[in-house]
Formats: C-alpha cells, sequence, structure tokens
C-alpha cells in the first residue's frame, strides 16, 4: 500500500505518519481517503502499538480542508456520506479514535480547521508552544463540523470553548495547553525527545494491557457517547443551514478567489478577515 | 427603559452593561430585577449580538447580594419564586444563561456570592490577575444559592470547588483561572484590549453561525441539564435547613450591624471571621 | 483504638493521620484494614470536621500496595472482596470518600499505585511541587486496580489520563496540578501553611454547612455514579486477565526478588524497566 499524503517510517513497535501534501498541507479528498485507508490496515495490525503522526512541512501541519474539494465533493453525491448524521470527517476521526493503537499527534506550525479536528480523534495530542491552532470555520459562515465544535466542547468546557470557536483566531500552543485542547505544550527543543520518549515508553506495554485501560476508559466515559453523536448530528444540521445561506458561499467564493496559497494561509484569520462581505 | 443599578452603552452589535450600585455595587432586589428586565429585552433584540457587562467601580465589581433586601425578601411573599425549586437568583442567571448573545463578564475588584453566581452563567468570564472572587456564604452559615454551588462544582471539578467554596476565602483571578472558574486572567493593562478584540470578532459572526454553535453545545452538555436542576433544588433544601438555624441568623445579624459599608466589604473573608458566634 | 501504620493527633475539629509504615511506607494489608477502622471511627465521629493525611518520611508518602501481602491475599480466600465488582482498595476510597469529614492528603516524596489511587478517593489533594506521583501498575503488565485508572481518567481527561497511566513514570507536583490530578502543587516552604490555614477554615464551618454542599455536589455529578461503579468493574475484569497472564507473573516476581528495597523504590520507574522481560 503506497500513499502520497504522508510517508511512513516503523521503528519496532512505534509508526511514524509524516504529513506531506504541499505546498501547505491541506487535508483534502485524497489524504481523507489515504488516511482512512490505513486506519483500516492499522486495525488489523498486531505488530504496531503506537502512532506518531507529524508533518514534514513546519509551518504547516495541516492547513485545513480543501476548499475546492469540498466544493467538488459537495455537488458529487457518490462523495456524500451514507449516514446522514455521520459525515466523512467525523467518521474519519472516529475511525482513528477507535483503533486499538496509541495514536499521537505532534504538531507545529499550522493546525486549522480539518486538522485540528482530525487530531482531537486522536489518544493524545502535543505541540510546540509556538503551534497556531485555530478554528476559523466561524468567520467563514459555518462550524468546525468534522466533530470540531463538539470535541473543543468537550475537552475545553463550554466557556473556552465557545471562545476558541467564536473568535477563529489563532491560539498558541501554550493557551491550547491551558485550554485543556492539548495534553501540554512544548518547547521546540523538548518536544521531539518528549513524544519519543512516551511512545517507547507505550511500545513496552503488551497490547493486552492497553486494551485494559482503553475498556475502564469507556465504562467511565460512557455517558458521553450518546451526546457525542448528537453534537455531531447538530454539527450537520449547522452545516445544512450554513451551505443554504450567503455568508457561506461568500467565505468559499473569496478563499477560492485566493487559491489557498501559501502566503494567505500563513495567517488565516487574518486574510478572512479582509474578506469583503455583504452586510449581515 | 431606564435603570439605576446600570448604565448602557451601544456601540454597533456590542452592548456594554457597567454596574454602578454605590458604595459597593451590591446586588439588591432593584438590580436583581433591573437585570431581568434587560434579559427580557435582549431576547428580543436582533441587533445586539454580544454583551460585556463590566463595573463602575474599580474596587467592586459585584461586592454580593445585599444582606437587608435579602431579609426583606425573605419575609415578603410576594418577592418568592413562582416555583419552589427554582429561586429568583438561580432564575436570573438562567434567563442570561438562555439569552441568543454571546454575554461577557469583564472582571476586576471583588466579585462575591451574589455576583460571581450572576457571571458563572454567562457565557465568558475574563478578569483582572488581582480580582477577588470569593464565595462567602459557607462563613456565614449557608451556600451559595443562586446557582453557585452548582456552577462552580461544575467548573472546578468536586476537589476544587469544594476548596474554594468552603475556605470562603479570595481567590485571585490568577487562581480563578488555574480552577476554570474564568476562561483567562489578564493584566490590567490587557484585559481591555482582549476582551475588546473578542467581542469585536464576535460581533462580526452572523447570528445564525452563533446559534449553531450554541445548539451543538447543547447536545454535547445535555447530559448535564437534569443534574442542574437536580443541584439548584439541592441549594434550595440547603437554604431553608440553613434558614432554620442559628448560625445564619448570627451571620445576618452580625452583617446587617456592620450596615455592608465600604471598609467592611474590602476584605469581606476578614471582616466575617471577626464576627462572634456561639458554640457550633 | 490504637494504630500500627499510622499515628493520630487531634487538635480541635482537625484530626492529623500520618502515615509510618518503614521503611518505604508501602500500603499493606495492615494499612488497609487499620484505615478502613479509622474509616468506621471517623463515621461516627462528632467532633472531627476535617482529616489531613500525610507521611512520617520525607521520601515515601506511599510507596505503593505491598507486592508480598498481594500474592499472599490472591491466594486466601478470606481476603477476597465480598462483592465481586469491587475490590478490597475500590472499596478502601469509596468508604473515605463517603465520611461526612472533609479529608485532605498533604503529599510529598513517592506517592505511587494504592497511595495515589487511595489520595483520589479524599476530598482534596495538595502536593510539593517535587513530589512524584506515578502509576506504575501498566509497567507491571497490569492497571491502577483500586479505583486508580477510572478516578485519574475523570480528574485528568482521557487524554492526559492516558498518557499519565500508560507511561508509568513519575509525575511531578507541578505536572499533577497540570493535569488535573491535585488541587495544587506548591513550594516546600508554603505547602503546611496553606493546608493549615484551609483545614482551620473548614474547621470554623459547621458540620451542617458541609453536608448541604456536599448534598449540591452529589446531584450536580450524579450521571458520574453508575460509569464510576461500571468502570470499577471493568478495572477488575482488567486484573482478572492480568493475572491470567505472563507478564503480570514475571513483573511481580522480579518486584519480589528485589525485596522492594527502599534504594529500588526510590526510582521505581527505573527499577522497573531494568526488569527482564520475555518477548510480548
Amino acid at each position: 500500500m503506497s500513499f502520497s499524503t504522508f510517508s511512513l517510517k516503523q521503528d519496532g513497535a512505534v509508526l511514524r505518519v509524516t504529513l506531506s501534501n504541499p505546498p501547505v498541507n491541506l487535508m483534502n479528498l485524497q489524504m481523507t481517503e489515504e488516511l482512512f485507508q490505513l486506519s483500516g490496515r492499522l486495525f488489523v495490525d498486531q505488530e504496531i502499538k503506537v502512532v506518531i503522526i507529524d508533518s514534514a512541512d513546519p509551518d504547516f501541519f495541516i492547513a485545513h480542508f480543501d476548499v475546492e474539494d469540498l466544493v467538488k465533493s459537495a455537488s458529487d453525491p457518490s462523495k456524500a456520506s451514507k449516514y446522514p448524521d455521520i459525515n466523512a470527517l467525523q467518521s474519519l476521526a472516529l475511525s482513528w479514535q477507535a483503533l486499538p493503537q496509541v495514536t499521537i499527534a505532534k504538531v507545529a506550525g499550522r493546525c486549522r480547521g480539518a486538522g485540528l479536528e482530525f487530531i482531537l480523534g486522536l489518544s493524545m495530542r502535543f505541540a510546540r508552544e509556538d503551534t497556531k491552532f485555530c478554528a476559523p470555520e466561524a468567520s467563514g459562515g459555518f462550524l468546525a463540523c468534522g466533530g470540531g465544535t463538539t470535541r473543543v466542547a468537550l475537552a475545553a468546557g463550554p466557556a473556552r470553548a465557545l471562545e476558541f470557536l467564536l473568535s477563529a483566531r489563532d491560539f498558541s500552543g501554550v493557551e491550547a495547553e491551558r485550554y485543556g485542547l492539548i495534553n501540554r505544550s512544548l518547547p521546540a527543543s523538548e518536544l521531539d525527545a518528549y513524544v519519543d520518549d512516551l511512545a517507547q515508553r507505550i511500545a513496552n506495554r503488551s497490547v493486552e494491557v492497553v486494551a485494559m485501560h482503553r475498556d475502564v476508559f469507556k465504562q467511565a466515559y460512557s455517558p458521553m457517547v450518546e451526546p457525542l453523536f448528537a453534537a455531531f448530528a447538530a454539527e450537520n444540521e449547522g452545516l445544512r443551514k450554513a451551505m443554504a445561506g450567503k455568508e457561506f458561499a461568500e467565505g468559499i467564493e473569496a478563499i477560492l478567489a485566493l487559491k489557498q496559497e501559501r502566503d494567505y494561509e500563513l495567517d488565516l484569520p487574518a486574510t478572512i478577515a479582509r474578506f469583503p462581505r455583504s452586510q449581515q
């Protein structure tokens, strides 16, 4: 199995997935499909115990979902989710969340939109202090609807989640730790060693030991399962409303006009703030 | 509509509510009624998207509920809540919690008792690092029963909440952030700019976008609704027990004797600690 | 009633329990039984309002459960819990959790395994910044099954809990606070004064006031009771699986060979890392 949007490197029981989809590591349909394929392979892999996901581009972990592909797939019935209340990105994060392996995001650069939503479904998240986390969706007339609105709410609590999501600004790794979105932020010089040490420790545990911890967690958090799916359904309802409105269409049009180029993506919140808008 | 306990200033889609009820910004029956009236007006206001609540007195955001009015209303059947398990302050916070606007407390000085309970019902809370947050009720023989015991428990977790409530001491803004009671604390020189920038960002979102975020949050937190009301009922049960006891009556008498004067209010925990007490 | 594994000192309404079970403060069957007995006495004590638990050994709060006693009790049917889904250590923590008093752990030195599980059932936890908190179980082929896996998950959230439990490394007091496992960490010079001041404040509250706060918390957290017991059952299921495997037996054998001596216990994670292991 070969992948075009990331490279793999196995080191004993640890698999490193390095995202690489130049120029700005957009999560596009290709990357989505490949991440689904990889999760399918991991489900039946008996050797790999830990998966570390990082990026080959120091400036972009994942820029966000490719808006061109969003437009394409929205108009292509074959790309629609088979389940009306679970869309493809929600499903991708759920599929990774259900893996037997411990999955770890190691984040630097920009991690916005679908990138943030994806890593919130992984087991753990670590980031450089100067990472830029952002949910830009609200500033584009819709909401993080790959599970992100729900997962940010549950991780950060309602007050901090609402601030994070509605402000649509970049939050540093330090702020993301304070708001509970990641395990911890670390200085650039310490991040690799910290994650490597942790991965190695977990790789030393047997599959059974990891599984018995997960079983306890499942019971402890069982009251959150139904609300998670109900909230995912509300994300989809929000998206349907947004797609019927003018604000969303204008945002998509403006970002397509800029061709998602690197210069515009570096400070995406500022780029979006400059979009012309009709009166709301 | 004109108000005597706060002033209003509208700036585009942002409404600033500046509490002003000298000499120490007590939340009295007048302020309670006016905040209810304002929430009624906001429910049907299509223009205002963000409400910022601050205080005209740099030393007092809200001192606490006016004990003279508490005594008055306790003996006046017309001031009783129509619903035995929801009292007036719980209802006030619920009414603000249900507003379509994003409501933001910007806190400096003392924010104690009913003041803290009120802002815990708002969407978000920011404070100067040297703010003094306090729930003095336990030191007066009762409990925060305007929703505060419940909301502190849910925001801070049981261990930190019990420490905060039973210690009845002043917690700084920095401590309140560490314990999850507020979004964040900021240096005095940064608070205004931070809240203004956030308010402006949210004012740029459409009403629909704010509403779809709220809808997702409602689903994600739906398991907490019944416990919230059950816990409010337990607060009222606690208050009824307290009002039947000697400790509460002595605390009220002592604070009435001091006339809630500014000097005594500045360090209320120390003032209460000096009250004479019969053996418990 | 006299105890051999801790001393008691009553100071008004505050009881100090100082753990002392040389050489490394192992929690053994004797200490377990004595802590059960003390909780029985506290349940009917009308005078004591606050219990502070600390250690006479500055290097060890509690090392962990005595592995020799674990082996003994596992093979002695009379030591088995009467309830298949609640084991003795889970029951001990529940019994302390249910006390009418406010119970406070004041921690310095190593607090690992059963020691951590026990204090997670107390009302509050404070620690020196350089305390070493650790759940070593995963590195020994099993899981914290005295309620610890469940309580760490609920206190720290799933991502941080999984990191803490599977890494099986020492976490400092500062880290434990950041991950929500304790109320706060303090410099060595401030810990005693902080806890004493808090204990004195709570001792000034009436029993009724403490009880009414607890009643509200019970309602607010009522959705967590069933999952707590379901997760405890999952801990026991995990333990049963572990005891049937080779990894657990090897870990027990290795630690018994080292006789749980002080030198090996000081850096237990490093000691365990040196155990010879068959391929997993």
